[in-house]
């Protein structure tokens, strides 16, 4: 089997994951996590998203929160952008990095930003020159890219058609995003073989959410296609408290975990990194999913 | 990569995942969870175990169930034993097979047979015997042999050992447990590429705890080496009530979906058997760790 020497790990916890909580958080709250986050070692974090507040009231306060930030040295902070107007928003913000997002299925894409697909590419493509105006680089989301709630399975050569016209566009990263968590290693494997043969000069980056329980397998299987790029939630963070079959991404710990144990570096203080994740199940006010934090720490459960 | 057309799941929740529960669960109760289990389509259940009521008080009631069951056409139904007095009994009993342990580190066996692993292993010779004599079939499961609560880290050389010579013992097929749920991916490819280079002429099964959430991505790993017989118990039934770190099997469920989303056949009906893991959540009393009950059933939870 093919092993990296290290894997690059972002945490998206403080955006896809606090996204759907039913709990207000504090601002304050969300800056102690992100900075706690970053005192772990990632050295990527998404922080907020510049969303309608009527859309995603939990991030209604981006502004604030990036205005907050003790910043670490070394850090990226992430600000999802889902049009231009929170392009601007995320740009006076100070993000060092913004993500846009467009849906590899129709369906998905008109429930998530009421969009067609293809009006959905000409707003990123305004995302975009607005982003390398300012200098700030970006990074194109591909959600559903494994498979759609409303349709069903997603034709990989759409996923591919996709991620060249964002790298067409300026991304230099691009993240294929297991939405609903029915990716499976088979597939995962085939469709990263298929990217970097079809997609050169962009970095890779897997989104994998942990509902039917396969994301470290999902991961092991984008290792061998040569995948090193991958986004993690604390906790497990994410999922709709609404919607009891939806769940969150992969726990960051878990994949710190796994990766360590491995021989694979990942820069993260995995002991820091647990604690963190009972302080996001403290915030949150629920149980959350991630096993490690419960394998370590069995004297707080 | 590599991956199988089938893999062959052997069910372990009746027995590893009910025996540390705290709740008494009637023999009635034990005896329709074997029962809708075999009518899934799973064709391997160990379904009892043959301890001292003293050590397990839950599975006291060995015979009763063996007594009881409504016997499917074509399931294998599997009594643990620690020793010749539980096989004795198993086999009184009329299970199809026995499963013997011991564990690959001294202190575990220690622990979990009060014994040295020489002990253990003139008494399993007793035991093969025993079993070869009444026709009946048995399996060597080797406990701790990707690490060990009190010993850490486990030499491979000294699990291949053991495995030699419960196969020189005429076990016919040989499990190695990944007991606290600590193997990763890298590990359990090197340890199946040794098994099946070494121990040649027996059946090699993987059990894995999930107890760090890399269960099935060590399936998977397993599967790149060869491997195609796994355990799991339905809904991750398993782990200690008094112990909150630890945590059960991988949840047989997780695994079916994940192979036949794969088109690698199991023979096991998905559907049927998250409800089952339903059936074994309201039988525990407590919420189950597998996570395509919920992903498939948000309805109910």
């Amino acid at each position: 089997m093919r092993w990296p020497e290290q894997i690059f790990i972002t945490e998206v916890g403080p955006r896809d994951g606090l996204q759907n909580e039913a709990l207000p958080i504090p601002v304050e709250d969300k800056v102690a996590l992100i900075h706690r986050l970053a005192q772990t070692g990632l050295r990527r974090i998404e922080a907020v998203s510049f969303v309608h507040p009527k859309a995603v009231p939990q991030m209604a306060d981006a502004e604030a929160v990036m205005a907050s930030l003790q910043r670490v040295p070394g850090v990226t902070y992430i600000g999802l952008v889902p049009n231009v107007k929170g392009a601007q928003r995320a740009l006076a913000s100070g993000v060092d990095e913004i993500a846009t997002v467009v849906s590899a299925s129709p369906s998905h894409n008109r429930a998530n930003l009421n969009a067609s697909i293809e009006e959905t590419l000409e707003e990123m493509a305004k995302v975009a020159s607005l982003a390398e105006k300012a200098g700030v680089p970006w990074c194109g989301y591909i959600s559903t890219a494994f498979g759609c709630p409303y349709e069903g399975p997603v034709e990989a050569s759409k996923v591919i058609q996709l991620a060249k016209a964002l790298r067409d566009m300026g991304a230099y990263a691009i993240s294929l995003g297991d939405t609903i968590g029915v990716a499976h290693p088979r597939q995962v494997y085939e469709m990263v073989c298929l990217f970097f043969k079809e997609v050169p000069g962009v970095e890779l980056r897997l989104h994998f959410h942990d509902t039917r329980g396969a994301a470290l397998a999902n991961v092991v299987a984008a290792m061998q296609a040569g995948a090193i790029h991958f986004d993690g939630s604390v906790g497990g963070l994410g999922g709709c408290p609404y919607a009891p079959g939806a769940s969150g991404n992969v726990a960051t710990e878990d994949l710190v975990a796994m990766a360590e144990a491995m021989g694979i570096a990942t820069g993260v203080d995995l002991k820091a990194l647990v604690d963190v994740s009972w302080f996001a199940q403290e915030l949150v006010g629920r149980e959350l999913d991630g096993k490690v934090r419960r394998a370590l720490r069995p004297q707080r459960a």
